[in-house]
């Protein structure tokens, strides 16, 4: 069976993403073409003409008015999916229709619906807020990962990882060093991971964007909410500088690190990142500083990762790993993905 | 069970590929050798070596006077593919002894039989005269394909496609727009498919050609013997311009544009192609724009085919194609292709 | 079953290879990591952390003092493979230990035990002194083989392919043409193959390095040590000088082609090759001279069994060889070797 959740949301790109050309993304195994009509409205359906399977995202495929025409043939589809003409007769054969995604565009990101389309259901959507907010400015990207999503849960669930993988980046001794707390919600199917540490070093990615030196305080307090939405609440201050009592923070910097974990196939995964801001909004040099770190930083995971898929595929079966307390997120995160997995029901398998 | 048929005559090169230098080329998953005897006959036998299977194609192999040597060990076959040296010992195993394959070279191509050589008549293979008459002149080259053979047979059956994948060069808007006829001749086993435009736009294909210029007659009568030989008998004319009663037609154009279909693997094929006119016999510009788009046309199909092979590779199993009326030939095209398939009982599986 | 056989030595690298920084090469399947203590002692572990698989050989991992750590998330070992510190916590748990192999540096090379290390005997190691000699001097390299490691045994148990493969460097008509004798130590479990030329000509490998021109003597000595070592001893010499009735030889040139054949996966091989001479010992120009011819001939090697391994990968089920009586020798080491992996029994399968 399957690792990959279905009946699931799933973000499949970024608004920007979709335009008037014909647009092709996998998700979770599934070839789909996003366009966006005249009105704005971002479409989703299979990307595989009914006739003799040529992707309609593929040139000389094209998008004219609201329809898509497919370029072999000219089999040409309207934004619900439904075929409207066929070449060399006037008759369109009832069934000529492609299967449509429910698609919702928000928090920036385009999310698509695997799975049953009669469970789709957008309230569930988990949030995103601040990539669009004006009270925040967002630097994002989309990197593409030859390992299956499963290795990423376990990268973002654990950030001892920073110490070492990304020192000189957003790494310091602390982050290994300072133990973790896990909560589960399992009603809600979250899994939290905090790590407040009050005393420690500064790291490059921080002390440029913040202008702090010496000593900070660094809170990391995580929000996954599987399969696809990973949220890293940064906080960083002075040493000692508190929330207030009412819960407002005005002396602490805040980043909004959102990953979204959409695989492709079995063994390969879209890395959508985004870093959102509640400072410097107008400063262009700290949104380039900013993307060009945090990309060079989602790149040594890439490299990283993509190294363990092929250990992984190389490996004796059975293979047995090793795991410690820090890994307690890591874990409940594999748990709940298990239990959404085996309880999928919708679409081709 | 394997889709490609045996016990049939393939195209496996041009004559003119065909020198003093061992050449070899995979027919229907048959590694083959071929070279040209001093006397000029071209020999077909397998491309390994009996000894420790290295390819006889392969350098530092060669073929002197009328034998080919081994590159590896220099173990030396005559042109009927018997051993007659080895190293380090004067006696011959009886048994060293290439498969040898029958051949034929006729109308340019070098033809080879793949199957139970008992069964090889040479009086079968079908003919396209014109491509060595000298009431013609042609052009003509392969390209190789990284797809299943069935693929381009859907493709050639099809000509509607040539408005949308070939706009511009051969495709105008009536080729998809009207109808086409089919005929199946059972016991000799040839596809027809007909398509006679009366009032058609003239692509720049025959336009830059023939020197016509606004409507014409377009008819495209195409001849399919399967497995490999395709010929579109093209005759282009001023419009209201017939065949005169007698069968003789001097004041049209005529193309026979001919295709060799020839499976390498399973999942590759070699793609023959060749272009053969009646008119401006000795213009050279003639003969290299018509080379340039055909070649140019047979690459936008080679590009579209690749996609649709790896289209396949990754789709689920059961995957259901719709069919309109412009497949009536390629569906009678699989249909035979099928039955001959059925029918092999030749050589290795 | 593999036919690698196991509870075997086999040369990892040259001990010049392995210094402070972690160094990884696979052996017979298994990723292992090299690194050198301060004290000079070659370490040999499993290039796997326990954790979470990442290579121990791969950036950021570092050897600090006479300890790996993890580039991921810090896991630390010691020269014997025990973890010695994890982050987040101070307990190590107690199975966190990185599979150690038996290592010994001898002859210049790296061996490594694969197989089950109660076994493992260094004085069964087979030897290679002239590489370290200081009556010799010794040029060698290492050429990466996509091809499994029975073909190399082939390709060098059989050195008639001389005359074919590598003519203009060793080859010379003489070696296809001169029958050889074979002797096979059963209980030592040695392949020995001979063949003496008395009348040869004089290939450029030997008339460049040792100034003889005209004909000379040849005498090829194998003795192949399955699985792994493989020695040439190679005899150059004026026509009618033979050795001393003392056993001395000196009018003789004599070179010794020493192979290590490390099978690096079912289907890659590691080809080690040195070749020392007694003769010339401190002209670098003849040292510059035999090391690039000698590379230039196992790169021809190499061409040629990547092709073969390529051929094996294509060829239907069953595929029947021919052999002859050159053939003697390398039968009797695939026989040895059959033997040799059929008794395997330690380690992982």
């Amino acid at each position: 069976m399957s690792s990959i959740p279905r009946d699931q949301w799933y973000v499949a790109a970024y608004g920007r993403e979709i335009g008037r050309e014909p647009f092709g993304r996998t998700v979770c195994g599934e070839p789909i073409l996003f366009w966006r009509t005249r009105a704005g409205t971002v479409t989703a359906m299979s990307d595989r003409c009914v006739h003799r399977r040529f992707p309609l995202s593929q040139a000389p495929s094209r998008v004219v008015d609201d329809q898509v025409v497919c370029g072999y043939h000219g089999f040409t589809y309207g934004a619900d999916g439904k075929c409207v003409a066929v070449p060399g007769q006037t008759r369109v054969p009832r069934t000529a229709r492609l299967t449509a995604y429910p698609a919702v565009e928000q928090d920036s990101f385009v999310w698509v619906w695997i799975g049953d389309p009669a469970k789709a259901d957008a309230a569930t959507i988990p949030r995103a807020p601040w990539l669009v907010s004006p009270e925040y400015t967002t630097v994002s990207g989309m990197e593409p990962l030859k390992a299956r999503f499963g290795l990423l849960v376990d990268n973002l669930l654990d950030l001892s990882h920073e110490t070492y993988l990304h020192g000189g980046y957003i790494g310091t001794p602390e982050v290994a060093a300072t133990p973790i707390t896990t909560e589960v919600d399992e009603e809600a199917g979250i899994v939290y991971v905090s790590r407040h540490m009050d005393d420690a070093e500064c790291p490059p990615f921080y002390a440029k964007s913040t202008g702090l030196s010496g000593r900070i305080m660094r809170w990391q307090d995580i929000e996954y909410t599987p399969p696809c939405l990973y949220k890293l609440h940064s906080r960083i201050a002075p040493p000692g500088v508190l929330p207030r009592a009412d819960g407002s923070d005005p002396d602490a910097f805040h980043v909004e690190v959102v990953y979204a974990i959409t695989p492709e196939t079995e063994h390969t995964t879209h890395d959508f990142w985004a870093v959102a801001r509640d400072f410097a909004l107008d400063d262009q040099g700290v949104s380039d500083f900013l993307a060009e770190q945090n990309r060079t930083v989602v790149l040594q995971d890439v490299a990283a990762l993509d190294v363990l898929e092929q250990v992984i595929a190389t490996e004796p079966p059975g293979y047995q790993e090793l795991s410690i307390n820090i890994d307690t997120g890591g874990l409940a995160a594999r748990r709940l993905l298990a239990r959404q997995a085996g309880q999928s029901t919708g679409g081709r398998v």
